[in-house]
């Protein structure tokens, strides 16, 4: 049980009442020597008498009017015990832990608790979601904007990764600034988020870019020259008619258009506990500044989560992209996005996945395509034995005749590799019988 | 003038007499101490005086009987004298050269020379060539099997990468055996060859496989278990409705069939003098065992000449392959080939590249992926400069919207990386003006 | 001028009177939407006229009373207004800053101020100061914990990478806690940071290692096996001999000791404004998690300034440790640390450097170790450029008859080469006289 | 069995008889559809009856008068049947072989035999050998230019990788020009040659090198500038004093002198049967042009071999270099030198080794210094595994603690890095009592 625990103070007000609901449900913030640990804690009551889980580890204590007290048994059989006093929706308290340095020995923790409200009726619900500020790192620590369900949708905009919204007014620090934290309820570290882009519109007419190539694909014949680049290209949107087109274009370029396909450049969810914030201008197995021209609408992607609440950021929106952002910005836009989020509880994806109608994606990302390359395949290794069940040697003949490899961004610093399959050919697998 | 040159024995006989025609196409071969180079001589007489051209350089000089004397001056200013004595249709001399380590010194090499027939009447001609040996090195000292012109056809047949045949008799050494080379009439170094692949069809009812998936796909945490892999696969070719299916399946993959997509995985012209021969299993600028699933019927392969007469071999042919060759063999078969050679004359590419009805694709190959992602770039960014007249900058712009990136090869020496652009695209490009 | 600016509210009570010194230093504290800037403000007042710089652009302004107004001019021309009311030593106010998205347009930020104290007499100090807590991360952020000024040492304790001080004690949380930050009077961004190490003394008697062998480092054909590996090696540290041997060991390894070679594996300045903290388990251009085994005792660290102050942390001491930290964990031990500091103006350094008695090493770090001996040859190149006048040709061929290369680390995200020069050699070079 | 076999007809007259031995050795040379076997029957006569071995199996058969039928039966219980005529020191026959690709199925291949001398009395003897031609090819069909048996010594000199020799002539191609092959009796596929480097002494008194700086070493923000580079640069060699200099250098050059160390930039036997002849500008597991710094005088280079009689090859050789090679040219140079071999019957090396007096050094090469890297710390486990006993898990503690990692090579298509260890530290190592 590495992860420690603590109240966020952020969340809604509380609509539901203790008598409603047999299992309480909170989330703890414990204090690690000056760093934020988040978990779970779930409680029920019989009698006196409290079971429930911690961090997804049994606990089992006692309650004497507000005072908790209970211990936690990890898988390990390392015990914790946490003594809290509860007031109202809130809990203060400590935990004495094993001192994983020195065996024998114990440290204690301080933590604080909020309980969590209960799911409001009528759901699935759809909220429409305009941001005040935004974030320029995927944060655990940032309150959460608002706290949805599995099957809620979210209305929201996004602007530009230079800071510009849909009117053209800086309204953020540049470097891909995000909305979100969004706090889905009932995630919990080890499931996956899945995200469901139903829709992504151009709301601008106009997207800023760069004539750059990025030093990963550039050969150094050519390294000298392009220190020369690195120049400002606007390009008009043509909402009408999906096409994008450099403005101010020489002559070779004058007639040049590319149809739009506007794309998510950033979605993430909070890294785990010991690993800090993460750049909004960075990626991990977390997501992050992917810039994968597959992240579009109608397409779903997949997120581990590593946080109770998954907190999801999303932004640094791109009406098109070639493979590989190789020109550092890409179509650089404002966009009107509407998600659908839910929870795969129990089933944990080792790095970003997307979804197409017809293809199945996993996205490696390292910091040399080599072993983005290699990430990425064992990816969707990992993806063919976790939901079609074949073994490595089965795998192994799906690839060699059937995989596709795409360089999805070269521009951060981790390179990403998707590697693909066509869902028509997986539907063909015979999924073994489980005994 | 690094080149020396001699003669192939190996050319049909000669259909041309003296008086036909003014200007003498010879093939000299020279030995470089030990080392062969091959180089063109063309001959004009006018009286004693001769002129021409020797590895592309002017020669002057003069002929009595069948005594042969000239100088060449190459665009160093540098001064290569040959003395030759003709008999027929060869000669043998003495090369008097500058000594390139030394200044002032010189060093004579021993070489003789063939002359070249004259273009057949009736062309472009289609050749039907039966192999009766497979060539396991790209070399340039490999005698030509035919000798063909611009504009020619050649129908024949290649074996698989083990050395079996379309029977299923085992008729070469394993490694890739490749059939020719083909010697191109007017093929020279600093020319682009084009190989049009006009038909590739599948001509027997199997082909073989492995349950591999190579090193540089595969992350470290499948690495143990892949030990247990590498045992072979036959796959049964289903000609008439254009299917792959892996025989004595597993229970997942037992409705498993894939669409096949006929391939040559290999094909290349000879390294040029002062490179050696390269193995059949090898891949370098003047193409190899590329192993790029889009080597298929009705594409064009562009290849640097580095050789007179380019010396065009292929072989190991595909009945489909996934991208990267990940199960490192793919499904290896025999084939019916038909192509069409031609030359482009004054054009040199600087790595292979493949145009097909709706892309042209650069394939960068090298010893990481990160470098043959650069290559690629490098290589797609020169095609726009050559044939579209663009700038850095506006290449810049066209890939940031535009590029896709393919991994080709992860099973080779060298891996290699597609980066292609769609032609629908590109035709909106204004080329400007020449001056 | 990207950078913006606020009052750290964290240093030492002020010694100097208004009376005592012309220039008044102060630190702002900018609110950049949600991102703190920090930059230094210098003033001078003539009359109600004020002079100075601000984040090292001249400023020319008024001062009515408590009330400051005025205006920097960058080097772009681009005019930045601000407005604050003085309290004490606090300042607060306002700036109108251009829009850097959309010409013409202005943006506002809020700020604070704190004004710095001036330079303590009987300089140089040596402060001996005892940590409090640890930092988990490389933040510009975090309170300043000392203030030093250019030729003052200090003296302190280092806690292992797990946490655990010198008396076996879990005092923070694990993932290299580091000490500091110390704040660095007079360094400002584009500045040089000198860390002089001149004491690093093990006192403790045992470090922790694992057996592992890091990615980077591992054949696929030991990956499997490898997975076995990861178990904690306790290593004897004979502080009288100097000497490591692990404890508990096999046979094999029962007399193996390896003679001690203290080092920090982790020292760092804070990130510049817009790239956010830094993992303490990170490395960067500010340096890091380097573990670099030439950061020892007698040896000079220098590092780029990013922020005002410089922000110095370090930490995660090694009894000592093979190139590469192949074994994940060094031999993770507290230590005895003592350092001095001073900073180079107007000189800035891409990457961290470290001197010794008898070498110059540039410390190359990126995502591959291709890319680390790029980074570090070009930074020696730098070095070379800068303290010896070399060209380029000149310093290709010092190189290649003299440059030495050393993986310094394997154990991080990103991998470190070291690049270096034997000082005896370089002590031949003549710099060229300056016109 | 893999590799068939012939006669190579090069050998020195055979000063044994057949009264003398009853053990003949006879090497081998098959015809493999074009490609050239070369493996070692041995031969012993009781009667009419006939075992031994061939290519390492056993061998039984019947001998009647010059007529040799015998089947040999490999560990895959495949049987290989020859039936040969002997004449004199020489045979000719068929060898009727499984086919591989087709169970059941057989394949008949030609070959010749040639009986190999017994072992000259008065060993182990110094030859000294003038070579009159020089190889660009590590190639396992060239003439042995000298066979020698083990712990004999060679006494020759090398050119400079331009073909000049020591008198400033051009005698050869340009490319890294050889010495070789020496044929070393004894020695078969499996075993380790070890080459002594006994003598290696500077013979003129220049070296020629280059300017340059190569690809992997520098950063794109030099690239532009680099292209200018490549200019020739004449070290003069003071033979006396030991010191190398830049001839004609730039003033901030003229005093720049570096102490010579001679070392051998080629090395290589030959490449095993199914692999081509290698470039003496390449590298493999079989040596080549390794350009490491540590083949110098006093130290033993270890190589696997993959041919009868080893086939060893040397040259190119410098007056001194870098790590890495980074100039592209080092201080190219001829030499005299002194080598002595050894055969290590049974022990199989993966990959080149050295040994200095004081350490051990595994060179791994490979096409990004990423998987050199992996290479060289597997060969130093491997090795450790080998000649200490040592499990993965001692190693990686051994190695964590001790490990050195240089960067060799970055100049040829593979580059080099070398793991190596103090044989100091290793001697504490006790070896565990095999079973």
């Amino acid at each position: 049980m590495l992860r420690r625990l603590a109240l966020i103070g952020v969340f809604l007000p509380l609509s539901v009442h203790a008598g409603e609901s047999p299992v309480e449900n909170w989330l703890l913030k414990t204090d690690m020597w000056g760093n934020t640990a988040y978990q779970s804690l779930t409680l029920s009551q019989d009698g006196n008498v409290l079971s429930g889980t911690f961090d997804g580890d049994k606990l089992v204590g006692t309650r004497q009017g507000n005072r908790l007290d209970f211990t936690v048994t990890d898988s390990d059989q390392a015990t914790y015990r946490l003594k809290a006093t509860v007031d109202g929706a809130g809990m203060v308290g400590i935990a004495d832990d094993p001192d994983t340095n020195a065996p024998g020995k114990r440290v204690t923790h301080a933590f604080t608790g909020k309980r969590l409200p209960a799911r409001p009726t009528g759901s699935p619900k759809v909220y429409t979601f305009t941001p005040k500020d935004y974030a320029n790192e995927f944060s655990a620590t940032r309150a959460p904007v608002l706290t949805v369900w599995p099957g809620d949708s979210i209305h929201t905009r996004t602007i530009d990764s230079g800071g510009v919204d849909e009117k053209g007014n800086t309204v953020a620090l540049f470097g891909n600034p995000q909305v979100g934290p969004f706090y889905v309820m009932s995630a919990e570290p080890g499931d996956t988020l899945a995200v469901h882009i139903k829709r992504l519109r151009l709301n601008r007419d106009y997207a800023d870019s760069l004539d750059s190539i990025v030093g990963p694909a550039l050969g150094q014949s050519l390294a000298g020259k392009a220190q020369e680049l690195g120049k400002p290209v606007r390009w008009k949107l043509d909402l009408a008619r999906g096409l994008a087109a450099p403005m101010s274009a020489s002559p070779a370029l004058a007639s040049y258009s590319v149809p739009v396909r506007p794309m998510l450049g950033g979605m993430a969810v909070a890294p785990g506990f010991g690993s800090p914030a993460m750049s909004t201008g960075d990626t991990g197995r977390s997501g992050g500044n992917m810039d994968f021209n597959q992240v579009v609408e109608g397409n779903t992607v997949y997120l581990p989560v590593y946080q109770p609440g998954a907190l999801l950021y999303f932004g640094d929106a791109h009406a098109l992209q070639g493979d590989g952002e190789t020109s550092q910005y890409a179509l650089e836009t404002s966009m009107d996005v509407e998600i659908t989020v839910d929870v795969i509880h129990g089933k944990t994806v080792p790095m970003p996945r997307v979804e197409s109608p017809t293809q199945i994606m996993a996205l490696g990302q390292a910091g040399s395509i080599d072993e983005a390359t290699r990430a990425a395949t064992t990816g969707l290794i990992k993806w063919l034995a976790q939901d079609y069940g074949l073994t490595l040697s089965e795998s192994a003949q799906v690839l060699g005749s059937s995989v596709h490899y795409a360089v999805a961004n070269l521009a951060g610093r981790s390179v990403g590799v998707a590697a693909s399959l066509d869902k028509a050919l997986l539907s063909q697998l015979v999924k073994p019988a489980r005994p």
